[in-house]
């Protein structure tokens, strides 16, 4: 039965369980994987290759678009088969390795990954392993509910094994647009002048003599897990809001705005349900993950179109969209990531984008990925790609995170993703700091004023004007005691300096 | 006689001095220069605007392509005219007062500025001071050695201000492409697919009745002043010959490269001159400045072509140019500097681009401009639209300055203008360290080994391995040390340790 969506007949002999088709990838290969933001990603075959490691051991490069679900990080991570791991990543296991120095990982802006296989940068993809719906008559592969780094890995691989979810329904058939971009130096433009336009094919081309293996599987997406707004996330949204409503009044952008772009997380998503109360209409997305608030604002028609590398949905929303995709086919489109995060179209669109700060300094740089400057978290992602090229370049943070005991906006980050050339607009639930064409000292004092926690307010005002005083310079800083807050945190588990009761109430206790 | 410079004759009756010109410019206004690293800049108005200051007191914000010559910016700056300046400049007093927060710099990547403008985040310019060769029968504005930011300024300006260079030959005209991009959201692709095509116009369109004064001059560019190859530039250059050519025979570029970009500098020179030594041929750039090694290449038929936003030239490389506008018209064209620079274009081609650091620590981010972390030195430039968007970026340095006292690789650098994500090469005469595909712990191991001095590499690889013990993690690094480097400098005028031996010396005076 499920053979019908394998329309290529020759192709009906390669299906095989997954712990055979696993076996096709060997010891020292560079493995390539569909999967962005947990949204269509290869189900079994990872699976399969763990099981496989507990009793037969093997190392790999494995590279994906973006994120993976069910666990398989961990799984592959656990099971000692990840050697080396890019682009990105949130699996707390495999954190654990990567920070112990276990696992090489390299963070790279998402864009990039397939530009640098394309070049032969990075060792060629031996084995590609892509989630599909189906195969086409010509053998073409239908992606589900992500393009990611699909197209490139499954063009380059040298072989591919494809894994039909039966899960996915056929009717995804459609929703997605493959363009590859030529190899350099003879490329040409990339055509797309508008989101909802399409100038691609649906499905991945490739020549079905490399279709090494096929899977049948049936499991779902892990669904994406943000949590609702809270007070602070829908006080970042109304300062985005009322600042988007403030551009628009001054005639500095159209009333449908310029397309969005909004990070993977539960700021992005409370802001963009933030438009719902908004009087905007008409807008547009290009973004590389939808969440559950881009599929509400099309519900509402306030989103007039949306084009991503992969939908990342709660289970509902899921459900929603599956079983509505006549509706949504219209206004949807998935994109290989390089052509979703292509810094030539973000910049032609001039796109306003929406990224997560771990934490940004009073200068206005931007730490998105080692917490206290030497641990990675997930990895730049796509954040770059937009920041960099953005027509708005708007990173949003709560002002303390921990009970209070981590002000998210310090002296100098430890560690910088985003520099100050990149970063318009920095907001946290306290208020928005508007930095365009202002020099670093004139940064400084908005970014405190406007987004500081009050509790560190004085003090990083204190050490602004005493790094002026005794530094001076373009960018004053102390370097004597640029991270004191962050080492005083690591000492006490809090980067408030000791009040002074505390203090006294220390001394009578030691006396 | 020289009113035939100026073709639309119903501008006759504009010409004027530069006095009375610069009397177009009030205080608190925006003023759009023409000038490019010291070519193509106004010659008199802004000294009339310096003179007038004297006894005139304005402040005025200053934009221009990117440093002047002349010392303009010296003139300005003493004269207090300068509140605001952006996004480029190389002068030692203009320096002082930026440094001391007296003038509010504005560093950016050179390609976004007049985005900045088009979309309204910077002031609009009020009045622009534009050099030319001549003005056409239709208006048109003629550009001398540089594009730069011109064609812009000119098209947004209220007032126009042309300074007619009678120095410069006026068969300079059909050197120049401009190209205006389209108002955002609605933009189409940038229509260039090779270095040498044309896709505009040879002059800068604009409404002749915006042109409120006209002032001859005939003062030359000041002549560039890059330092002839040294043993460590000679080096250097050797060692990207060496790499370029193994990219070449391991098939990962063609015999001719990628076009190429080279920042403005000795270095920089250096390393173009030694492509005269190698096997290459046929080479392209697209770059923002020629230099005189790019002429030199021309000259030997080593280079094709060369595409650039200004040509920064030695008086005789200079003459020779001039003299030979026929031999050069065919092989080089100079552009605004937003298509330059344009992070589509640099993405598409593939450029290979070669810019210098200041400063790069252990795991391959760049300091480009913050001298001790604080003090600005010149600015951004165009690199990062450069190193973040090309097929290859490679940053290059001497391994020390100040006699050794200096180590420009570092720990940690202390301001971050390009960061791990955007440099795939580093170079110092010591050697090359290939980035592409790492891990920073691989990162670290490969900067040591290759680029820093034999005098601080045991220091650097002590840090780096208690800083994997210690602190662990995807970048690791000791927050409390990380900068003892420079602050040692600070304090003892050199980053060495104090020599054991020497210790004992202090010791026994002390005794």
């Amino acid at each position: 039965m499920s053979l019908t969506r394998i329309r290529h007949r020759a192709l009906h002999g390669k299906v095989m369980s997954a712990a055979q088709a696993a076996g096709f990838i060997r010891d020292g290969m560079t493995v390539g994987m569909s999967g962005f933001t947990r949204a269509g990603d290869c189900k079994a075959v990872p699976e399969a290759l763990a099981a496989r490691a507990a009793h037969d051991p093997l190392h790999i490069t494995l590279i994906t678009g973006a994120s993976l679900g069910h666990d398989t990080d961990r799984l592959l991570a656990e099971a000692g088969v990840l050697a080396r791991r890019l682009p990105f990543q949130v699996d707390r296991s495999l954190r654990r390795k990567i920070n112990a120095g276990e696992v090489m990982f390299i963070d790279q802006h998402l864009s990039e990954t397939v530009e640098q296989l394309r070049s032969h940068h990075l060792a060629p993809i031996d084995v590609a392993v892509i989630e599909a719906v189906a195969i086409t008559e010509t053998g073409g592969i239908v992606p589900t509910t992500s393009v990611g780094n699909s197209a490139q890995f499954a063009q380059q691989a040298r072989q591919v094994i494809v894994e039909i979810n039966l899960s996915m329904p056929e009717a995804l058939e459609g929703l997605h647009d493959i363009y590859v971009p030529q190899d350099r130096p003879a490329r040409q433009p990339v055509p797309l002048t508008s989101p909802a336009q399409r100038i691609g094919q649906p499905f991945i081309a490739v020549d079905p003599s490399r279709i090494a293996a096929i899977v049948f599987t049936d499991k779902p997406d892990s669904p994406s897990n943000v949590l609702p707004p809270d007070d602070e996330t829908r006080a970042i949204a109304g300062h985005i809001n009322r600042f988007l409503m403030d551009e628009v009044h001054a005639g500095r952008m159209p009333a449908t705005l310029h397309p969005l772009q909004a990070g993977i997380g539960t700021i992005a998503n409370a802001v963009l349900q933030g438009f719902e109360d908004s009087d905007l209409q008409g807008l547009t997305m290009y973004s590389e993950v939808l969440q559950d608030s881009a599929i509400a604002l099309l519900d509402s028609g306030k989103l007039a179109f949306a084009s991503a590398a992969s939908m990342t949905l709660s289970e509902p929303v899921y459900r929603r969209v599956i079983e509505n995709l006549d509706f949504y086919r219209s206004r949807l489109v998935l994109r290989p990531q390089e052509i979703s995060n292509l810094p030539e179209i973000v910049r032609r669109f001039g796109i306003i984008a929406l990224n997560t700060a771990l934490e940004f300094d009073i200068y206005g740089n931007v730490n998105s990925t080692h917490v206290n400057g030497t641990h990675m978290m997930n990895g730049i992602g796509g954040s770059g790609d937009f920041a960099r090229n953005a027509h708005l370049s708007i990173f949003v943070s709560k002002s303390v995170a921990r009970d209070g005991d981590i002000s998210s906006v310090v002296p100098m980050v430890p560690h910088v993703d985003h520099t100050e050339h990149d970063v318009d607009v920095l907001v946290t639930e306290m208020g928005l700091a508007d930095l365009r064409g202002l020099a670093p000292r004139e940064r400084a004092l908005r970014v405190i004023e406007h987004c500081a926690h009050p509790d560190y307010r004085a003090d990083l005002k204190d050490y602004f004007q005493r790094a002026c005083r005794r530094a001076g310079g373009q960018t004053p800083h102390l370097l004597d005691e640029a991270y004191s807050w962050h080492t005083r945190y690591a000492r006490t588990q809090t980067m408030r300096r000791a009040p002074a009761r505390a203090r006294e109430a220390e001394v009578v206790l030691a006396g």
